[in-house]
Formats: C-alpha cells, structure tokens, sequence
C-alpha cells in the first residue's frame, strides 16, 4: 500500500511503496499529485478515467484527462509486443543478495507507459545545459529532440541559451531533428552552458510565461539541486510543468546512478594524457611525469583511468589523503620508484591533497596574488613540491615534466558507448515526462533505466570508497603506498616512542 | 537448503540452492564436489575443517585442507574491510521486479574468498586463446598473469599457443608479468588462436602430463562447450584441477551475461566504417554506402552501431528477415529514401539474409566455385543485388561503395572501458579458480561479475529481440520498414483477394 | 625572347621562354593571348597600358584594361613587403644538378601579381570537383571560397553540383565563407562529384549562359583533359574566361606535380588497414593478412603505405610485373616467409598484376557473370589464388585475411598537413586566375607553388620508377623477390635448357 | 675549380666549389681532407685509387683505399640501374629564379656512392638522440640501424643512453633490427635524452677508447653545435671517424632544411588542442581559448596549426611583437571579437612576448620565486593578464580556459608522412658516413636529400619572416592586428600629436 500523505497544499515528502519480502520502492512525483483537473483539449482523443487513489486520507476524488501513447500506432513500434513498460516495473538499488537477505529500495523503471498526460499539440518543451563540459551533452540535446518529434510529435522545443540564466538572460533557440542533425559529432554544448547562481523565482516566471510545461534540465549536482527548488515552486504554483533532471558530471560522483554519460570518454581520452607523460617520463633521465585528471571530490576518472592504463605508478585522489615527508610519504615512493625504473607516472585527480595545499600556500607571503592563485592548481603544487624535494636533496636530478588536460578531455565528443547511453537517457527522460512524472532524474541503475526521485540525488556525493576492492585493485595494480596505513603506523609509532619514553622518566 | 546429489560416482547436474521468496541460487561447481580429500602440502599452513554436508543422502565425512587466502597479508588488500565477498552472496539474473513478483535465479558472486584451495607454489596454470579475434585478448592473458602473480605469488603460468590444439600440438611459453607488460596496448593474441577440432582426451592428458591444475580458457561459445567437455572429463579422472571459461564474442552473443568484451571497442570502431560509408553515399549521385559488420547469429553491433551513429538508414539484422522485392522490400525502401535524400547508408549483419543468399546462389550456375562462394559474402551479395535492380530498373544511376571493416574492428586493441572489464573479468576468474570452483564462466551479470555454470553459457545464443524496445529505438532511428509487417499485411492482403476471387467465382 | 606565334585565329602552340645557360619556361596561357581588348568597367580605377609585345611577327597593337590587386590595401597584406610575385619568377622542373649542368625546364611561379585582369564585382566564379572522392576536397573549395572572397573582394561563386554534368544538369548553389565555414572537418565534397562523360560544348553554353568568367575544376588527369577541352573552346569563341585545374588523384598519379592533396592522410589512413592485417596475420597460424590499397596505375600510396608501415612482407605494384608459381614468384615467396616467421602481410595496389588477372578470368566459365565481376578486384582474386595454391599443397593450413580499406582511406577529411597544402593550392589557384591567366593547373614543383600548362599535366602518368632507389629502398625493407630479375633469370635458365636440348640433337 | 686550402694542419674553413653561370657548392669535409692514408684491411677488394687533386696549392699526393660499396651486390638494389648518386650531383638552395638570375649556393645531393671509404667488419657506429622529445626519434634510430645493417653489412651499432653525456656517464645498449623493429610505433626516444653541458673532449676519448667510428648525433640546433665542436676535435686528432648530425627540431627552426623530421605530426597533434579550446570557447558564455605551442624562437608550429584549423582569431610568435592595451592592442582585439562572435581561440607560441613576460615579472613582488617562475610560462602569464583586464573592465565576463598540450604532443609516435622522411633522412645519413663525408648534417633541400656543412646548419636560427606571404595568408585567415602597424601609428600619431602641441606653445 502506498503511504503518501496528500492534501490541499502539496508538500515533497517522499513517495514510499513497501511489499513483500522487504521491498521498498522510493517512487517519483506525477503531476497528478498536486494537479485535481488535468483538462484535455481534444475530446475526441481522450477518455475518462476515475482513478481512485487507495489512500486511507483521500479528501477527494479527482479526475483527470489522460491520452493513449501516440507511439501505439508508431510503425516503428507497433512491432513489438510488449513495448511499454509494465506500470509496477521497478529496479532494485542493492543487488547483490543472499537467499534470506530482504529485497531493499527499488526506482520505478524508466519507459514508455500506455497513458500519456500531453497531447503533442499542446506540448512546449525546454531543454537546458549548466556547469562545466562533458562529452555527449550534444547527444543528450539531440537525442531529447528526436525522442520528443519522432515518438510523441512534438514539433515545439526551445534550447535555453548559456545555462539557467538563459531563462531570463538571453534569447532562446528553436530545436528541430534538423538542426540538431550533427551535433552528436561535436563536443561541447550547442547550448552554451554557464555557471554560477540563478533566480528560482525568475526562471519559474520565464517558464510560465513562455508557456513552457516540459523543462528538460541537464546538469550536475548543483544543477539537479537547482532543478528540485523548481520544481518546487512549479507545485506550489500548481502548473502542469514536468521537470526532469539529466545527471551530467564528468566526475561520475552522482550518487544512485551506475555511471554518468560521458565518463567512459573521459576515461579513454584521459590514456593520452597517460601515455605521453609515460613516453617523456621514459625517455629522460628520472623522468616523472604528473597527470592531473578531473575529479574536484571524488577521483573515478582518476581510478579507471590508472586502472585502464597500466602504466601509473602513483594514484592520488580526493578520498585518500597522502602525505609528501617522511617515512611511507610520496617522495620517499618517488625516490624508490626512480632507482627501480629510472622513471615513473602520478597521476592526481584536481580535488586530491586539498588540505596540503592550502596550508602550502597560507604559508606563502600574501603579497603576490596572481602567482599563488596559480599553485592552488594542485598539479602545478605537487610538479613545484616534487622539484623541491629532489633540488634540496641533491641526490638525483630529476626531469618532471606536468601535464594537464582537462579541456582536451572534456571537449571530445562522445563515444560510440556513450552515444548509445545519451540516447536512452534522453528516451526515458521524455517517456518519463510525457507520463505526467515530474521531479525526478533520469539515471542508469544495476544496468537499467529509472526515474530517481531529486531528494536521492542531491542526498551526497558519490565516492571512491578506498576501503572497497576497487580501490584495493588499483593499489595493487600501481604498488604504490597506502598512505593511510603508514600514517597510523607512524603515529602508533610515536606513541610508542612516547610511551616509551614516559617508561624512562 | 541445496538440493544436490552426491555419491561415489560424480556427475554434472546443476547445482540448485533455494531460498525464500521465490529465491533461486543455480550454483558452480567446486573441486571438493567430487574429490573426497585434497591434502595440504604445507602443514603448518592449514587446518582442519570438517564439512558436514546436509544431505540425506550423504554417505561419508569429507575432510579437505584448506588454506587462507594469501590476500589477507597483501599490503594493497590489507587496508581494505570487507575485501572478501561473503560466502553467500549472489547476483541475479532479472532484476527488472515489482512489489509481488518472486526473487527468482541468482549466480554465485565472484570476488575473492577468505579460503583457498591451492597454495601459490604448487598451482601451475595454464592460459589459452581460442577462435577469432577479439580487442581484448591481450588485456585478459594479462590481467590473469597480473593477478595470479601479484595476489596469489603464482610463478608457474603457461601460455597455451594457437589454440585448444596447442595443448598438444605446439610448444608451451611461460608467462610473466615482465613478458605480458605492454600487450594490452596491442591488439590480437600473444598466444595465437585457432579454430576448429580437437580432442578432449589428448588435451586432459596434456594437463595431467604438464601437471596444470588451473586452465583458463578464453573464447566464445564454441570453445566454452570444449571447455565443458574438458571439464567433464577432468571430474571424471578426479582431478585437482580448476577449469574456468572467460567468455569471448565480438558479437556480444553469448547468453546470461551483460556483453562479453571488446564489444564496446568494437561498436565504437565499426563508427569509422559507417562514417565513411556515410561521406562516400553523401557525394555521390544516388549514393549508396553498404557496410557489412559482425554478427553470424545475431545483430548487436550492427544494432549498436547504428544507434550510435545515426548516419544509417537501414539496419538488417540476422533476427530480422528482410526481403528485396515488392512493396515494403528494400529495393522499394532504397528508392524512396534515395528520391528524398539523394543518398542512402544500409548497415548489414554478415548473418542477415541467410536464406535468401543461399537461394540466389542455389539459382546460379554450379561451374564456378570461386566467384559464388564470394557471394556468400552477404555484404558482396547484397551489393551485388541492389547494383543489378537499379541496372535493371533503369529509372535512376545509383553509387554502391561496399565497406567490409571486420578485420581492422578485430584487430585494435581495446578501449579503456575494455581495459577495466577485461581486467575484472580476469581476476574474478583467477579469485574463482583459487578458492575451488571449476566448471564456470566468468561474467558479468546486470553490472556484477559472477560464475556461471557452463551448462547456462552452452545452452543457446543471446540474440536481438526484435519484438523489444531496443530493436524499436533502431526502427524509430533509422525509419526502415520493419520487414515483418509488410510481409504479413501482403499476405493479408494475398489472402483477401483470394477469398474475394473465390467470392465471384 | 618569347616564341609565341599569334595570329587572328588563336591556338594553344606551347608558349616557351628561353634564357640563358639552358633555361627554359613552359609558360602558361594568358587571357590576352586571344582577346584583344579587355574593357575596364570602372574608369577612375585602371590605367591605360600598352603592351607592345615584343614579337616580330606582332600584326597590331593591344590596348588592354589591367587594375591594380586589392591586395596591395589589404591590411593582412599591407605589412609585407615583396608581396607580390615578380613577373618574371619561375620554378625549375629538375633541382638536381651539377656544375656544368643546363638550367631546364621551368615554370610560372604561382602566386599574387601587381595587376590583376579582373574588377571583384564582375567576377562570377564557379567550383566543380569531378571523379573519386579524395582527402582535401572540401577544404579546397572552402579555400577557394575564402580566398576569392577575403582577399579579392569576389561576392559570387557558385558550386556546381555532381561534377561537370552538373553544369547543364542540375542546379547550383551559392558558396559563402560562412557556408563553407566547417566543411574542411568532413571527408568527402560538399558539392558532390560524378564520373563518366560530359559534353564540352554544353558546359561552356551554360558557362556563357550563367555569365561565368572563372571557371575551378578540381580533379584527376581524365578531368583536367576535360578542363583542356573547355579551355580550348573557351578561347575559340574567345570569352574571357579563365580556366584552372587543380589536380586531384588520391593515387599521386600526376605528372610534374610534387604529390597530390590529400596522398600524406591517405598514406596515413592506410597504415591502421595494415596494422589489423598485421595482428591478424600473427594471431592466426600461418597467418597471411592481404591489404588492398588505391592505385590503378601507380603503385605510389602501395610503396608509401609499406614504407611507412615496416611491417609489410611484400608489395605489388603496377608497375612491376609479378608472378605466382614457380622459383622467385610469389607462392614460393609466401611459403619461405610462413616457416621462417609464421606469418605475412602483402599490400597489393588496385591495380598490380592486371594481365594475370584478365588471363585468370578468361579461362574461367562464362555463365557467371556477377561471381567473376567480383574477381576481378585484384585483392579478393589474389586472396583466392593463394587459398588454393595452399589448399592444393597440403603442406601447411593458412589462414588468409582480406581487408579492402579504399572507401575508409578516400572518406576521411584531410590531415593538418594536407589542410595547409590544399590552402596554398587554392589561393595560387585564385591569385592565377585574377591575373588572367587560364588554361592551367596549380600543382606544387619542388615545393614551390607554379602554374603548369594543361599540355604537361594529361601528357601521361606519373609511375613509380622501379628502377629508381625509392623502389630499391622498398625492396630492401620488405626483401620481397624483385620478380623482375627472378623471371628474365628463368628465361635465361629456359633458353639455357633448350640450347642444352639443342646442342643433344 | 675548388677553391679549398689544404695543408699540414687540416682546418675546417668552408669547402667552395664554383660552376657555370654562378654555380656554387658549398661542399661538406670528407675525412680524406685531413687524413693522407686509409688502410684496407681486406686486400682482395679494394683497389688503389690515386686521386689527384686539382688544386693549384696541393703539396702532396693522397693515396687512400677505398671500397666498393657493398650494395653494388644487394639483390634489391641490383634491379635497379643508375642507384648511385652522380658524384658531383646537387641541390640549388634557392630554386626560384628568373632567365637571367645566376644559379647560386648548392649542397651536395645524399645518396649512395660508388666507393665507401669503411668495411662493414671495421665499423662500429654509435648513435645518440639529446634535447626535448620530438615525434620520429625512434624511427631515425630504427632505420640508421636498419641502413648500416641490412644495406651495409656493418653489425656492431651502439646506442649511447641519455644524450651526450651518456658517452662517459652511462653504460651504452647494443642496437640491433630485432630490438629496434617496433620502437617506431612508440613515441619518445627508446635512447632515453637529456639537455645541458658536456665534456666534447671526454667524448671525443670515450669514441675513441670504444672504437666507435661512425657517430650519428639527433639533436637540435645546440646539439649540431656539439657536434660541430666533436668533428673538430676529430680532425684535430686525425681520426678515422665519420661525424654525422641529423637535425631535430620540433620547433623546425633549423636554417637551410624545408622542415625537420616530426613537425608534420606535431601540426597534426596539435589541431586536438585547439579543437578543444575552439568547443570549450563556444560552450561558455564569452568564452576563451587560449593554446600554448612549441617555438621558443620561432612560430613555425603555432603558424602551421593555425592555417590547418582555421578556428583560430589570434596567433601571437615570437617574430611578430604584440602589445596587450591600447588601440590596436589584443586586449582591444578580444573584446571586439567577443562581442561580434561570442567566443575567441588564441594560439601562443611560447616564445612570444617575452619582452612583455619579463617587464611584468620584474613589477612584482620578489618574495614568491615559485609563483612567479610560473607565469613565466607566456601561455598562464597571458591568460592570468586577459583575466585580470576583463575583471578591470567589468563590461564582460569571461570564461577563459588554458590549455597545454607541449608534453602531449611531443611524445607522440611520428606520423606515416614523418615516418617515411625519418627514414630516408637516416639512410642518406648513412650512405653519407659510408662514403667518409663528415662533418655534415643530413637534411632535406627543396625535397631533396642533401649533406650540409655543419657551419651551416648552426649559423644561426630559421624564423618565421613576417615580411612574407606565408604570415600574410595567416594574417588574412585570423584577421588579427597586425600589432606592427598599429604600433606604428600609434608612434606617429602621439608624434603627431606632440607636434601639435608644440605648435600650439
């Protein structure tokens, strides 16, 4: 039985299903939660439909119109049997199991459902990019377009220009499968994307007043956090606007979903940077080569990328904190690994050592801005700490040699796996939407497509947890040292010396 | 409670484990199934464990030796809780469920255990490549050297060389992780591969011979039968060897698992072809790009890399019939699309259209073998037929270019995302073989890897369902005539002017 | 002193230059070689010059309108000095010399004169490109676009659609630095191409009738003959048309010329073809891959491609003959190579070995005609000739792969290297015509751009010299049988047998 | 005649042979200059070769024994009629010309002589590879191995590790064609490299103490002065050895050569960068692109790249002085650009400017020497300044985003084009040391191979001339300022102005 309280004010409390065996379902908002009266305007297309909603607290019956899917006279589909997906589909978040082990949280799955609750005359679509590139933001765009023209005959989508700001800022541009032909093949965003604040209010205004009713929001987690407060607003105001959030993070730290579009792109065109400061670090004489990859909190891209390539000697990222001195530090490692193999790779993920850092740098004179502005890049800090160290040690002259490429990275267009990701990311989306479903994401989870309710998205960050096997493989597969262990030992260390020394007075 | 019957004579019936709420674990089998005791050569290593197995039918107390898996000592490990996966876990193969439906069949998880079968000096292992090519290869041979040497201190690992035959028919190579270090970068077989025949005895004497107790095989579903046979036979002699399969196919039709490797590499280079074909149909008069891609049995890279691309107008598949001819043919198709458009891009599975190619030659005049046996070349065929109906018709010139990139797909190494899966697979297969289990394939299951017992990889191929959404994603992309339909509604047609015939009569 | 005979009929005698210590200049036609008086439209902006030419054959004075090039105020162009091209500049056809040796044969230096034949407003230029596709196509018509445009002000250019037929049977469209912007990023031509016949005088109809007066024609040596002849009509009716080729063959079959655009992208895209025939080659047992490379009557992409690779075991070309059975041919060869390195690759131009294909071809059944069309591509022919010779030996079993890689090589847009060739290409081009010169191809000599007359360029075909040391470099690389001297080594051994035989009667 | 003097005491003045109608040779040493006799130590093959030379102040009469080069018997050479190189053959270093225009300096064509002056047995050749990576390194290697084995016989090759130091600091590795055989698909040097000081006497004790007598030195323009000082100290010595430069440069600023080996791949590598600062600028709202590329003095690569992408709007060199404020100045440039586009990509060679780097890092503060020694990189420096002068404005917000992609380029493997030249490039060196030339730097002339004399290899840099066409059509496809006029004017008007006012007192 669903437990979901609803009154005369619509609130965003959670929307909990619970059966057998333990099963939960963590379901998404539908208009019709907050909406009494859908009406239809072609009545010729549509029928009655009494849903009563099996709620202890009902306070009224309502009524709502609702269509049957254009796509069941698709020639495309009308092959297949089967096509739309069963109205209790779900998909489980936890799938490793045991035989007594209780079924757990589930997301409603993603897909086409028999009942609509747009008609495609009246459908005015918005799509809009935020925050930094990733590979496959044009595929998403497209793909949005076609799914919206072709499956539901929507002839009416805007692209916002350059971001939430666009909404009020700047003009927008109409989208059409012809104009978005290409686009898959170029990297960036033919959008524009931005940054940076937005005003919740003035955008829901722009919204209504641009009679927009299905808003398409493709962004990271700032961006979904932003896509929940409108959508909030939208049911305070009661419109018939769905919201749907696509999860766009290069990083791949947003939690719930597999992976994000675009991740597996990086991590390919992340081997060029690898192999380049492998082949110098190589042909000098104590080479090193550093390699900072993306990831401000988590270090995914760093991970795989080590792992995809073999040749890294060093990983470092955000969730493992390291140390450069002493005993079990980096450059007693780096030492090491230059008289083993007379060179080595580190590779660092932009958020790893932040701490480090920063004290580097509070110990720096204030006076020159710009210079220090520049060592706040954590890879030009360690190539500059690294250099340091061995030109203070006199031991070995070292030829490090720092490569960043971020924007390389980014820039790509998408790869033919992510092609195929973006497509079905934005064809559940709209399904989704097209549906009357609202305030949820569209994400990849255990393999499968599902809506994913904001609140579990904008919950955490996703992490590379450096106590799970994953990262036990990378150590094993670079050799490198498991800071935190050394830092323990050191201090178990210390504090034996001190008790010892406490033994002596 | 496991219902599994075990008596002096051995044998292969699945293994079932039955849980509740509908919960079905088909397990692999492990050493200790059918030999009574495996004795430990390192005394002060091991204990005593006593498995009481509960069984009704039970006729006598095994005693095995078992030591700890090394791992726990690891320093890459050692930080890590929780590294070893639970006895019990499993992952399952539908995961798609609602709030009432049953837990239904699991697959063992794979992952390292916290007791092992072999001590690291007494295993001798033996790795061997079989069939075509694949990306991808190089990287497994790899990873299982890596793993078995670094997590395991396994020294002694051969390589098998050309083939299932190679075990008695070639000379042996050792491998080291020195010796495999930067094959992953190449693309092929270090080890060489073969085809056809062999002679299960001969290879089981070899491993008796060579003293090999862990076989590694790689290859698709032909070669994981072998591997069945083998491991049947190596059950019956009793002998302390694992066999574990690791589940090749370009083709991604291998059933059970997610996708096999080097499909995502695969997929992303077939693009090239496509692309190309794509250019040469756009400048061209009525241009026609033709490209043949894998796929005996089924379409997955033909349907994949259509998706991806979206440049392709026609995707024929060997689960899809077609027909040439008449309304609703491909010839009706071409022309249509070439009047609106001026060009055409047609994607063809080599196992689609079988029949018809077969009749065509079967028509053909006997004398001479060469040329037809080219036209079994579905790609040659088709083009060949397409070219002869626009020569025929006359109403248009048309520019057939015909793309066969099998062999430059094949041959690159692998992906990054490749690299990671390949790398996984490897290692679930090496932590398999560790702690006893034989019989199984290594896979990935809705996103987790597991061991599947062969009987499930041998049963059938994986093919395109093309009564699914996916097959109709690829329609609504493409807007090809979903063949089948017009097929039907002609012979509907056919039927209805019959009975009208027979009316007047 | 010129030589240059002109009379009231015009005609298209070579005119040549000669000068001292040997030298001599092919010079290329001008405008005013047969219209006596070219009207300035704009007065306040030409001057009166009188060319008394020095002939002594000269039957009247020609007064013709010349104005000054809009270079000299543009601003790109206003900070260089010696600008402009000196009139009398020219490039010599042979460099290698000695100290006694005669200066040769030169010719026109390409490049921007001081006096230009043609007012911006007047110009009507026009762009075709005819024949196969070719790596450089769209960024020599952006170039020409860009050039005609930017730096001579020139608002009308339009491209004429599929080739030369396309002047009289289709529609054309306006080019526009902007809609040209991006072509350069995609393989193939934007304005489509065509091959097979056209009709001379229909063309220039429609070039009087359209009021063109710079006429592009970009293409292989049948084109530029093509070109020729509308040049030689053009000049009959004497329109004041400029004429130019730009020579285009993927082959590097052009006389004169240094190398063709787009040869360097296709030698490079032909190395990934080897390179999986390569990994093929090794995985398989005996394993032989066979590559397919462009070249009808030059064997140079085939040479370049195997020198660049140095992982070809053999290269046929056209130019020399071959041989399959006996001592020194290429069976023997094959079989030699298989036992000493267990596999090949052989890279066979398109148009090696064409006799012993014809002679197989013949002396097989007639009734099929589609099955012996497909032999005739000399790769699947050679591929089948080598399956049988092994098949007939029994010796050993090898496995043969075929790749055809042409339409992948001839689809891909064009290297940086080729972008700034094909740059030079097309504004030498534009700075010829603007001049007034016409009936002439812009081809790089030596390295220095220059205007050749269309007499040397369809004169015959470039070949690779075997007797030259480029061939004996690649001789010595592969230590491929130079069949040459193996079948001249035969007949001797032959006549020496039959002498022998003789000598017994 | 030769105009060379000779003596007792050899010098290395230039060697000038004078011809017909201004011919000049300007020769390379030969080591029968300073050394009056070379034995042969195999008596059956050599012949006495009584050379007189026809000078009018020779003293005495030379008798050397030289060898018939072994090639004369190579099967792949023997096909080939005229494979030697004409003994007084040579390359014009200027081939545009007029009738009357005197033929000028010319270098003695490379190639394969008649007569070596070395036995295959007697050789022990060394190769050394020293300063920054550059795409090709290993491909020279691996084909001056190749040369000297397969065409000459000679077996006993070194690889000197490390750079010039390593002939006394490191131990050297034996080359062979086995181990070099696929290190020209690997970038970076397999020789490893280094920069900085030597010791030219202890180099000169160390080839001399090993035996070496063949010394291939890749390296840049400080290495070719190395080498110069080493071949001095050879003759000064009277030595039996052949010292040979083979140019490298990414930077292709080596004077008299048409480009250096690599530079092709290079241009090529570098149309990623600015590809991804051309889609990261569009993406953003005001966005710039800013790419850093080789050329510490000259512009070579950021011109090349520029005029191969096309997406550039600014490309600052060293050759070509810029200023930031004012008008005329990039900062005014920027803004224009960003309002008319929206998005601007500048391409920074990173020589450029550094009379402006400099000025800036003087005004700061002294404390912070590791912040400051970063903006001395002009690529941050630049973009710290465009960041700073849009903050000022506060009429734009910029996204501005910095890419450098030195590391990623330079270590990637040459491309097919560069493979093919590093090749020829090698052999000719060999042919060259054979033929006992020395002292000369292997290079291609007007696409010729040629030797030429050190002196002339290291007088000075090759630049960019920004007087010529080549930076004009650069100048026209950006549309940049010309920052020199504007200068300029600047100049005259404040003269101007002053001017004026002093009228006015």
């Amino acid at each position: 039985s669903t437990i979901y309280i609803m009154g005369s004010s619509p609130n965003s409390k959670p929307k909990i299903v619970r059966g057998s065996a333990g099963y939960v379902l963590e379901d998404v908002p539908h208009m019709a939660d907050y909406i009494p009266d859908l009406p239809a305007s072609s009545p010729h297309n549509y029928f009655n439909f009494t849903l009563s909603l099996s709620l202890s607290l009902l306070f009224f019956f309502i009524i709502i119109h609702i269509y049957s899917n254009p796509l069941q006279t698709n020639p495309a589909y009308s092959v297949v049997k089967q096509y739309f997906v069963h109205v209790d589909d779900s998909v489980p978040q936890k799938i490793i199991s045991n035989k007594d082990s209780p079924r757990g949280v589930h997301f409603r799955r993603a897909g086409p459902r028999q009942r609509v609750y747009f008609e495609a005359d009246d459908v005015q679509a918005a799509i809009v990019t935020c925050g930094g590139l990733c590979p496959g933001l044009n595929t998403v765009i497209r793909e949005l377009v076609c799914a919206l023209y072709h499956m539901y005959g929507v002839k009416k989508i805007l692209g916002i220009n350059g971001g939430y700001k666009g909404f009020y800022a700047h003009n927008t541009i109409s989208l059409t499968p012809k104009n978005v032909n290409d686009i898959h093949k170029r990297g960036g965003t033919v959008l524009g994307s931005s940054r940076g604040g937005h005003d919740t209010t003035k955008i829901v205004d722009s919204i209504q007043d641009r009679g927009i009713n299905q808003v398409y929001i493709i962004g990271g987690d700032g961006t979904q956090r932003g896509a929940d407060r409108i959508f909030e607003e939208i049911r305070r105001r009661r419109l018939k606007v769905a919201v749907v959030g696509i999860p766009k993070t290069i990083d791949n730290d947003i939690p719930v979903i597999d992976k994000s579009f675009g991740f597996d792109t990086a991590v390919e065109e992340a081997q060029r940077a690898i192999n380049a400061a492998h082949v110098e670090a190589e042909s000098g004489e104590n080479g090193i080569g550093v390699v900072k990859l993306m990831g401000r909190y988590s270090g995914f891209i760093a991970m795989y990328a080590t792992l995809a390539s073999r040749d890294v000697d060093c990983c470092l990222i955000p969730e493992s904190p390291f140390y450069l001195e002493g005993p079990g530090g980096l450059f007693e490692f780096a030492e090491k690994r230059l008289k083993e193999n007379g060179h080595m790779v580190i590779v660092i993920a932009e958020g790893a050592g932040q701490e480090l850092v920063s004290e580097s740098i509070q110990s720096m004179h204030k006076q020159d801005a710009s210079g220090n502005k520049l060592l706040q890049d954590v890879g030009l800090w360690i190539s500059q700490k690294i250099k340091e160290h061995f030109a203070k040690q006199k031991t070995m002259t070292i030829n490090l040699k720092y490569i960043d490429p971020t924007y390389m990275i980014r820039a790509v267009p998408s790869n033919a796996s992510d092609n195929v990701y973006c497509t079905l990311l934005a064809q559940s989306a709209v399904h989704g939407a097209m549906a009357g479903y609202t305030g949820f994401t569209s994400g990849l989870v255990n393999g499968r497509h599902a809506y994913i309710p904001f609140y579990r998205i904008i919950e955490g960050q996703n992490k590379v947890v450096i106590t799970d096997r994953m990262w036990a493989r990378l150590l094993s597969s670079t050799n490198q040292p498991s800071f935190m262990i050394s830092k323990v030992l050191i201090e178990e260390k210390r504090e034996e010396e001190e008790e010892n020394n406490e033994g002596q007075q």
